[in-house]
């Protein structure tokens, strides 16, 4: 199989990653819940992952570096732990459901004030209406680093300017740049930092983390165990365990963070370019077919994704043929993005979206290109 | 090392576990966002894990069966999705914090009121009072299988009885005893129980799960991407999607899928007859150190779980020889589970808590035996 649905998770993990989880499968046991060596073993590996984190994205400090489940959980932990009645937000329609659906659910419950930063015809976020949308009251700005429909790269330079000028802060969605792009907190005024560990940070399903700038403060999500200050009824204020309740996944935060390591080694670099190299080079080849449509804007500011659809086709129809007659892997329909489909077009029709690790190889590619052509020729 | 501490975490997995960890980080997609082969893969897996579990705990519906990183994540989940404002709750001086700081929550958050089932001298719950805590607005009782601390096993039976009668809902912490005891929803009339992956069910850390029965209903704790009905700005309603926002942890869910395998084949009586024989052997093999002071009750319905103290001598500095002197890993101090030790009068002093698993062998507790008679001739 031929796999391009690495937006969706990374299939190809880095063998020290694999073995990284076995490792911490027979060796160590519950971090922070005891003082024997396997739980020492457990702590320390976590509290190496946490400075590898914060070294690649600038965090600050390590133990602002919070551990989750995926990047729904850290979305839900920001947007939750953030918000009071009567504060105002700014958002992007090319958000995920991850953004989205907790801001409906807190302008239902709390009247949470928001607006929708819209995009032009190729989905690019038109983030000159960012001062049209301020308010007195907004609080923050939420925006993804990158649209996981089109691929479109948000200018987060121009966001974290505005946000820098009028006091706001300012949430990323890292989940699909982190890997691919640079992320610093620092240099781009992060406030906080939401991720996943299973894309193109390339650690195992389970892990996320949330990464905060010092001074600020969330409300905890879950409340419950947190090996330290037991005789508290609230959880303790003391980051990370004020938002780490709970046994941590360290099977899965060993693997994390043997793929930082993977990463360091590798450099983002040369994986943006490789990466980058498979796209232009699978858009040039596919652009010039008749009736084929493009989203986004790949001749712009645009990462390893390429989302299409031939004339008169349904996109799960055309995915199918892509699996089942070439055994290639891409994501048609909806993807839980629902304003940029709307922005789009492609409420109806769906996209299929191609998207590329630097494991994926030029010669998959063009297997790839003859696939849409025969498929186009076909239709 | 002697692992002893297998009520936080169990170290010893069956190397099936492993193996289908590694399989899956190697062969699967994201489970539900796409239909090529690795997707359906990853989703045939989770879906399979479902089936399994649904029927370990006599589940009616293996869609009732929802994901989560661990058994706080379920019991909040659990906690928050079920009471409103004037609801009432009865709960034990058993429960964990994953429990009790929740309902504090609740308390100061939306008024929830909540009453706490004492426990005798032994740490056994005092379930007369049942009848006592009952008012009119009693939603549920929530308790745990089995404490944490003591090892003391909960009467269900009673507890069920007592919430059938009254139509309130059952709510049970099943982190300790899920793996060593058999747990039927159906025959125990359990509406909601929340268990742990990495503990006595044997699979990694990351994983745990909520079982509801059939009717009902969560508000869920996070939102986001769904894979399915993307266009409604709600979490679809339908389970496990309603309850389940984000990627998986696909990966620590073949994994226990694997030791739910293990179970069935093992047999929990088996295992559960190895863990009362090494438990009952250590404790005879105890009990008459002169000074020794054991919790709990371990000679009526107890889980392998030995807590003790010997005297004048703080929790963690025993627990430090054990580990630094011999090599035994327990653990000392609180548990968690604060009302316990405040019950038991181990607040200051914390407890070392020995727990076992049947992969530990009457060797290692003879060392353990030996260990704590040298230490209580040194003190």
């Amino acid at each position: 199989m031929i796999y391009f649905d690495n937006a969706a998770t990374t299939l190809h993990k880095p063998p020290q990653v694999i073995e990284a989880v076995t490792k911490a499968m027979t060796t160590m046991g519950n971090c922070g819940r005891g003082a024997h060596p396997s739980s020492r073993r457990a702590a320390g590996a976590v509290y190496e992952a946490r400075q590898k984190l914060a070294r690649f994205f600038s965090c600050s400090r390590e133990d602002h570096v919070v551990f989750t489940a995926n990047a729904t959980h850290s979305l839900n932990l920001a947007i939750c732990g953030l918000f009071s009645p009567g504060d105002h937000v700014i958002t992007t329609v090319a958000e995920h459901n991850s953004v989205l659906r907790p801001l409906y659910r807190l302008e239902g419950q709390i009247g949470l004030q928001t607006d929708y930063i819209p995009t032009d015809a190729k989905g690019v976020l038109q983030l000159s209406k960012l001062e049209e949308f301020l308010r007195p009251n907004t609080k923050a700005v939420i925006c993804t680093h990158m649209s996981n429909v089109t691929g479109n790269i948000t200018d987060l330079e121009t966001v974290s300017a505005f946000t820098k000028k009028h006091g706001l802060l300012l949430v990323v969605d890292g989940s699909q740049s982190a890997g691919y792009l640079p992320i610093s907190m620092k240099e781009m005024a992060i406030d906080i930092l939401c991720v996943t560990g299973h894309k193109g940070l390339l650690g195992p399903q389970g892990t996320g983390c949330l990464l905060l700038r010092e001074g600020i403060s969330l409300r905890p999500l879950t409340v419950g165990g947190s090996g330290v200050q037991s005789y508290l009824k609230e959880q303790p204020p003391k980051l990370p365990e004020a938002l780490e309740a709970g046994t941590l996944n360290t099977h899965g935060i060993a693997g994390l963070s043997a793929a930082m390591d993977y990463l360091e080694e590798m450099g983002l670099e040369v994986i943006k370019e490789k990466e980058d190299a498979l796209t232009r080079y699978f858009y040039e080849n596919i652009r010039h077919i008749d009736g084929i449509r493009i989203h986004g804007d790949p001749e712009g500011s645009h990462g390893p994704i390429v989302a299409l659809n031939l004339p008169n086709m349904d996109s799960a129809t055309l995915a199918d043929c892509l699996a089942e007659d070439y055994g290639i892997a891409t994501r048609p329909g909806a993807h839980c993005a629902p304003l940029m489909h709307k922005a789009l077009g492609t409420d109806t029709q769906g996209l299929v979206r191609f998207s590329f690790s630097h494991f994926n190889t030029c010669e998959e590619v063009d297997l790839a290109v003859t696939a849409l052509k025969e498929l186009r020729q076909q239709d």
